[in-house]
Parts: structure tokens; C-alpha cells; sequence
């Protein structure tokens, strides 16, 4: 259910009370021309329908996704197949490959801070996965920020048509807000207090969590929001540092074989090492932001993640696990590996198996084919892939080597809705959306065993559907929350 | 005790962490030109030193203030001492005057949100009034934010000037936080209840504050705190309205002969009317703005402030209350007294009463005083004093009749400091400054009885000691926090 505001009240009413609570309470995006002004973030003015059952088996599934994907990080096998990727993709895979192949650090532990995410199939009304992802999840802070400002705005009956300030909705229950910012951060601290706990002369305050991120962050508030709980809930503290900046400013112990990590301007070690870059070829502009990506994998700091814990996020992987022989490797529980495979829709890899022979002669076919595709090479962060009828076109100007290195994925078939209104830059747009829904996850665990595991808070993302790309920060999407029904 | 840390450690390490803190947690102001950007609020990089002991007095002062004002605005002494100032200022003090004379509301409960602010005297480091503020007050919300943002960079370890990320304050009671936010909160909230339990019928979802502002204002957000509170801790809702929408939107009961006010558009009554305009010519830029401060005046809400609240908050009153037989009136108790007088300076009237003969002697003498002064008008908000050397020069430019709407106020004795810096628009600047302690109280009263009167929290604001007005948002002052010693 949408609130049934006319276009004129959502404008004058309640953008200007959406925009000052967003203002005031951080729910914002860095400017990027002053450190001292912000803007509002992209959301939504509603919160949009997710049906109860949904969201509950989304969140259900996410412990056994974690672990799952800890294992296939702890595997021969990923190394394997990661192996095959190298030679259609050696300047990103390839590199992370033979870094996490020679990789040697005395850390056995490593973190995942996951998000699995999903759109609703508009038929069955079941959740189909789109891609797993293991590395600089964003959004977790902006997220529960959202749902507070949803829950804000029909509180003071900013959601009422009649103009007379009911609350729209009526339960809380209907409006939850996302527990993202302090489940992430709880995440982050079982990693720092383990990380203090097997090195015992680490004392709190002697150590810290290393952000590492982008020089120019956008989306900076999200990211702070984690360092505030972290600091406010923990007492533990945080640095930010580029790549560049930890290939300089951090150095081994020297007292030690393990490679502890020191700050040396502030002398803290660190604990934890959180990525937020480092996952497309972009975030790594120099030649030392590689060298950092290296220096920090070996150092005795947790790593959430380790290359790894990366590399199992592949798009490829991802296929691999949709074959039965593939995913029983990892999962014995029948049920559980059914519940799993009910998210999965049908993912063809293109090489000369006879799977990938299937796959190719669909991905030729373009709009021809019964079923809608999308092609997607082995990169994070939007903007790479491939859809319909432009599928046949792009692999033909590729080498038809290279072609394995891409999956070809069933396109969910997903409802536009047009009763939201997406706000971004300060304007309004009213237009066909579709909403994805992500579900947070920590785990900590190392070869023998997992010493956490937790479903960490939900996002729902909504973007236009002429666009094929979800991305928030790129601008094509906003940050929306639940409305259970 | 200051941090020592260079300008270089000021600017590139603890200013990005003080403008994000503050952007994301919304010490913030607006942006004139955009609903959808904000900007940090002018502040310190520094809490400022505060002698415990001259914090908890003017603390333990606040509610005797709060009772002598709330006197004074009951009495007939007040009217007509206020009528004397009628002639020299018919436009603002005679419009106000004329109102509340014949106000004839059937409301007998009064609120009064006060500040009282105070220099420290250099020499006998003791608190001296500069003024009363009985209307419109400010920065309670933000005071509590730069507060909590002071004391977030001293437990990241961002004032340590080594580097080391060391707490530089030691024990969190050296770093208060003003509880200015939640207690001004509680103040207006209390007021909307006993509104509440005298008219049975009201239900809580019926009601609401209404939040009488200018049309565009620049501390938004400092109100808007206060709004989110309210919200937040007592589930009660807020409307913004300027005088014109008050008078356009708002009309008395039709039911009865007590004139509630409902607000049309939204159905709901105003419980408590609150003032966060109207103190100054200004702010009554038509017609209707006077019609509808008298509009409201005469309605049944409880008003934070009345007319005569208002009124006593005049420099006139405040240089009469100076007098021992005058302060006599409204308190009994000879230590109350002497605890008020003893935060006194010398405050001359200037007119031709004896006291007033002396006056005008020694503001002609300018320079060559012993004693330096200040003039004062009965305005407020601000860029109406005229300082030492001056004042000779602006009396003789006035018709001599008018000087006794003026009061000449010793100069209180303040010791300048270069050891902070002020931030305002994301720019450094170090100067010598002084700060300025103002206490917020909240007081409900009715002819016969007060039913509440309670200390509310502190603000410290701090500005170049070479501007003679401290307005923050004018753009001369920064808000700032206490570290008690
Ligand atoms: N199978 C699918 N069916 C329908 N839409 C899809 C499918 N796969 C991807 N999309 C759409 O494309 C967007 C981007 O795809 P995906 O998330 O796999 O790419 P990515 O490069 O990993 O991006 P990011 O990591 O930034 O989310 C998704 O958010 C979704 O909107
Ligand atoms: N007696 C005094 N000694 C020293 N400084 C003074 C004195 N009186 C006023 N000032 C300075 O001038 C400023 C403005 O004075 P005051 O607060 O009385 O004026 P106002 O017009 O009521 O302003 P506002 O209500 O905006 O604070 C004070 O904040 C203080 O810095
Ligand atoms: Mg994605
Ligand atoms: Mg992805
Ligand atoms: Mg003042
Ligand atoms: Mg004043």
C-alpha cells in the first residue's frame, strides 16, 4: 500500500520535511567540491511493499549463504577455477589471483561482511538472487537511516492524504528499520576483540579498525555512520587510509615474524582491515595502490576480506554454485542446499562444456531467445553488463576465447511499480521502479572452523527500470526501506 | 588547557573529522538557496575553558531568574514602566505594549523558555549578566550537538598533539554535554500536557506545538532538533508557521467562547503556540504579521512566550531590576538577592532621575570615563549597541527626549584568548575571542502559581573579542562547549 498524496502535497508538504530530517540526521551524500556542505542522499518518499514471508526467508538464508561462501574462500577448489579466469582477465583477476596465491599471511582469520541480494520474481513472489556480494557492501549505515526517516515521516502524519496527519501506516511492525548500522559494526567489533583476544598485549585503545577507501568517497556518510557506532557502541576507533596512504603510513612490526600492522604516525595497530575499495580496477589508479592491496594481505591484521574471501564473490562462481555437483562440494544439508537453490535462476557459463555450449547458442539468440538475459563479465560495481539483444552484438566483437570469462543469467522477472517517488539532487521523479532487496551478513571463521556467524540488517535499493543498473552513488538508484505486507 | 596541536595538525587532520562529525549528525545550518544542502554551523575546534565553580553558579542562579522574570511579567509594575517607553519607540515597544494591554485571552498559564547570558569578569572571575532572554532563544538544539561533537574528537584521540590518538581530556565530566536539547524539549512538552489536562478533550494526536517562524531560516536546524524531539521523546507533533500563515491558516473555536485555535488545514489545536520570531522590527515585515501576533496572543493556546513575558525581557527592565528598591518588589528572600545582584554590573537609565543625571554625564564623557559602556536600545538580535568612544556621538545625533529608551551599561571585563580556533564555512581563523555562557531555564506559571521551573541546559558561544556582537548566525560568533576546570 502507497500513500495516496497528490503530486503537489508530496512537493510542497513533504519533500521540504524529507530533506530537513535527511539533513539533520546524516542521511546524506559528501559534496564533492567542499568538505563542509553535504547533500541529501538518493531515496525514496515512501517505503515500498515487500511481502512479510519474503523478507523473512531472504533474512532466514543468509547464515547459510555466509557460510557457504566462507567455504568455497577456504577451498582448492576456488583456486582452481579462479586460475581459469586469468588469462581472459589478467590485469584484475589475474593480479588478485596471484596475490592470494602467493598470499602468506600468519592470520588465519578472516571476515566477511557480506550482502546477498535479490529481486522479486513477480510470478511465483519469490526471491531470486542476483549476486553475492563479498567485499565493500555499502549502504548498511545509510539504510537503517532511511527506515528511521520512513518511520519519521508517518509519525508526524506527513503520509496522509486527508492532509489531517494520521499515520498512514499503523503498526510499527509494518515499518522495520534496518539493523544494518549496528549489526555491520558489531561484525567489525567480534573482529577486533577476537583480533585483541589471540594477541593479548593488544590493548583497545592501542589498536584500531583501517578503513581503507577511495581518495574523493561519495558516499563518505555511509561509511561514517559505521565509524561513529563503532567508536559510540565499542569504544574502538577508526583510521581512514587510501591505498597509497597504507604502502606509507603503515609498516610490520619489527620485533616479530607475524607482520603486525602499525600506523606509524599514530602508532596503532591494526586490528581489523575493512575494505571499501579495491574491487574494480579502478580503485587501484597506481601501481602502489596494488602494492598496498599486497602489503596489507600479508600483514597479521583480520581482513575483511581476504583476496580470497574476494574472489569467491565472482560472478563465475556464482554460476558454478547454480550446478548441483558444484554446490553439494560445500553444502551436505539436503534442505538447506534446497533452500538455497530456490533463489538461484538458471546461469550459463560460455565455454566449450556442454553447459557453456547451451549458453552460447542463447546469448546468440538476443531478443530471438524465449527467456530475457543478461551477460555479465567478472567485475563489481555497475555499469559492466550486458542486456537482451545487445548481448549478441558484444560477443562478437570479443574473441571468442575471451567469451569464458562471462556469464550468461536468466533475467529475473521483476514488477515495476510506478506509486514511489524517487528524490534525487532535490528533485523529484515519479516513473516505473523496481526494488532490490539485499540482506546483510558477518562471519568470522578460519580453516578449522566459524567462530560467528549473523544476519546483520536489509537494504532495498529502488531505481528506475529503464535503468538496468541499480547503482545508488552512480545516480541511477535511491536507498528505500520495508514496508512489511 | 588547550590541545597543542600546529595549524597544520588543526587543518588537515581534526578539520575533516570535525566537518563530518558535524554534517552527519546535523550540526548544521541551511543553505539559503537549496532545501537539499546544508552546511556546518560555525563552531570551535576546542571546548573552551570554564571554572567549575562559575558554571554550577549561574546553574543554581537559573530559577530565581526564571521566577523574578516570570513575576515581573505579572505585574503592573511591568505595564507601566513599559508604557514610559512608548514615546521614544512607538513602532515596536508601543505596538507591543498597546497588544498586550488589551490582550484578552482566556489562557491564564504563561511559558517562559529563558536564557540568561553571562560574560566571566577577568579580575574577580565571576559571572556578570549581559543579558535576559525571555523570547525566542536560541541554540539549545545545537548546543547539545557541538557538545557531543567535542567530546567524539576527544575520544578519537583528535586533540592529542603527538599524534598517538591519546585522550587529551581525561574524565568525561571535564567535557559536559548541554542537556539544552532534551530539557527545552521537556519545557515545551510540559506546557503541551497541562494544556492537555485543563482541556480533557484534547487528545494528544489532536494537538500540537506550533513552531512560529521567519520564512526562510538559517538555524533551521537548531529548531529542528528540538522538533525531532519532541517527536522522539513525548510523541508530540510540531507545525511551522509564520505570522502570515498563522493568521491565514489558524482560526479560533467556533464551539466555544475561549477562542482555541485550530490550525484548518490539518484540524488539529494548537496547544502551545512557540515563538522562534518576533523579537524584533524586523521580523513583523507586514500587517498581518501584527495582526497575527495579536491573533495568537488572544487565542487559548499556551504561549511560549506572552506579550508581557516578552516585555519583561527588556533592557529597560533589566537596568530598573539593577535598582535594590525595584529588584525588592518581586523577591523577598535577601540571599536570593544578593546571589542575583551580585551577577550585576552598574546599568545607568538615562533619563531625569538622579541616577539618570549620572548616566547621561558619564556617556558623554566617552573615552575619557574611567569605566568603559555600552549603550543599548530596547532591541534585541542584535547590531543595535553602540560602544565606549561612540556613544557621545550618537546621543547628541538624537533628540535628547528619546535618550531614556536607552540603558548605559558597564562594560563587564573579559579576558581574551588565541588559543582556539573558530571554523565557519569550512574555514579556520585564530584570533583573540571571547565566550559568552549563557543558561537556558523553562518556567510554566499562572497569576497564582508556578507549576514548573526548571534549569535547562547551557550554551557557550565564542566570538572575535573585536566584534562587539556575538550573533552566531549573523556570522560574527561559533557555538562551543565547556571543559569544566
Ligand atoms: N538476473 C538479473 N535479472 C534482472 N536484473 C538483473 C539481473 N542481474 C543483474 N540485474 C540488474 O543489474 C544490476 C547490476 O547487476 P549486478 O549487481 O550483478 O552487477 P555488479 O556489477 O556486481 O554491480 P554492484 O556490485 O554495483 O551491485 C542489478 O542491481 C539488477 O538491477
Ligand atoms: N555589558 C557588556 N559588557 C561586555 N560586552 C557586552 C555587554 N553587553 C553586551 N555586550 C556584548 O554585545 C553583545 C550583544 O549584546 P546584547 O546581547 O545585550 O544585545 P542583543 O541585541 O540583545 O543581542 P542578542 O539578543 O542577539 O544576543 C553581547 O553578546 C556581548 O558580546
Ligand atoms: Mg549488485
Ligand atoms: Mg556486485
Ligand atoms: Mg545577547
Ligand atoms: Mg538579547
Amino acid at each position: 500500500p502507497f500513500p495516496k498524496l497528490s503530486s503537489t502535497q508530496v512537493e510542497k508538504t513533504l519533500l521540504p520535511q524529507l530533506n530537513q530530517w535527511a539533513l539533520s540526521n546524516g542521511l546524506i551524500m559528501a559534496d564533492k567540491t567542499s568538505g563542509s556542505t553535504a547533500k541529501v542522499a538518493p531515496t525514496t518518499v515512501f517505503p515500498t511493499p515487500v511481502p512479510a514471508k519474503v523478507f523473512e526467508q531472504a533474512k532466514n538464508l543468509q547464515k547459510t549463504f555466509n557460510q557457504l561462501y566462507a567455504q568455497v574462500s577456504n577451498s582448492e577448489w576456488l583456486m582452481e577455477e579462479t586460475e581459469k579466469l586469468v588469462h581472459s582477465d589478467p590485469d584484475f583477476t589475474g593480479k588478485l589471483y596471484a596475490m592470494a596465491k602467493k598470499s602468506a599471511s600468519k592470520q588465519t582469520l578472516k571476515m566477511g561482511l557480506f550482502r546477498s541480494d535479490y529481486l522479486i520474481d513477480q510470478h511465483s513472489e519469490e526471491i531470486k538472487q542476483v549476486e553475492f556480494n563479498t567485499v565493500s557492501v555499502s549502504f548498511a549505515g545509510l539504510s537503517s537511516k532511511v527506515g528511521e526517516m520512513h518511520s519519521f515521516l508517518n509519525s508526524l502524519g506527513a503520509y496522509d492524504a486527508s492532509g489531517e496527519m494520521k499515520m498512514f501506516y499503523e503498526g510499527m511492525g509494518e515499518l522495520p528499520v534496518s539493523e544494518s548500522s549496528v549489526f555491520m559494526t558489531r561484525g567489525l567489533a567480534r573482529g577486533f576483540t577476537m583480533y585483541q583476544s589471540v594477541n593479548s598485549e593488544t590493548k583497545k585503545e592501542k589498536a584500531v579498525v583501517a578503513f581503507i577507501v577511495e581518495p574523493n568517497e561519495t558516499n563518505l556518510y555511509d561509511q561514517k555512520a559505521i565509524e561513529f557506532n563503532l567508536l559510540r557502541l565499542y569504544g574502538i576507533r577508526s583510521i581512514r587510509l587510501t591505498f597509497e596512504e597504507a604502502l606509507q603510513d603503515v609498516e610490520y612490526s619489527s620485533f616479530d615474524d607475524n607482520k603486525r600492522m602499525f600506523h606509524k604516525k599514530t602508532g596503532k595497530e591494526l586490528a581489523v582491515v575493512y575494505y571499501r575499495t579495491g574491487y574494480t580496477t579502478g580503485d587501484y589508479y597506481s601501481d602502489d595502490c596494488w602494492k598496498a592491496r599486497e602489503f596489507l594481505e600479508n600483514g597479521y591484521a583480520i581482513k575483511a576480506p581476504t583476496l580470497d574471501v574476494q574472489l569467491a564473490g565472482a560472478k563465475k562462481v556464482q554460476q558454478l554454485l547454480t550446478q548441483d555437483d558444484v554446490l553439494s562440494k560445500f553444502v551436505d544439508d539436503e534442505e538447506a542446499k534446497q533452500k538455497l537453490t530456490k533463489t538461484f535462476v538458471k546461469i550459463y557459463p560460455l565455454d566449450d562444456s556442454p553447459l557453456g555450449q547451451e549458453g552460447k547458442k542463447l546469448a546468440l539468440q538476443g531478443e530471438a531467445s524465449k527467456k530475457q538475459y543478461v551477460l555479465k563479465p567478472q567485475r563489481e560495481g555497475g555499469g559492466n553488463n550486458v542486456y537482451k539483444s545487445d548481448i549478441p552484438k558484444f560477443l562478437k566483437s570479443l574473441d571468442e576465447k575471451d567469451w569464458d570469462s562471462y556469464i550468461l543469467m536468466e533475467l529475473i522477472d521483476v514488477k515495476p511499480s510506478t506509486e514511489n517517488y524517487l528524490v534525487r539532487d532535490g528533485k523529484l521523479s515519479r516513473e516505473p521502479v523496481v526494488s532490490e532487496l539485499g540482506i546483510y551478513g558477518t562471519i568470522l571463521f578460519d580453516a578449522e572452523s566459524i567462530r560467528s556467524n549473523e544476519y546483520a540488517g536489509s537494504l532495498l535499493r529502488t531505481k528506475p527500470s529503464s535503468s538496468n543498473e541499480g547503482g545508488v552513488v552512480a545516480g541511477f538508484g535511491t536507498v528505500d526501506s520495508m514496508c512489511l505486507v
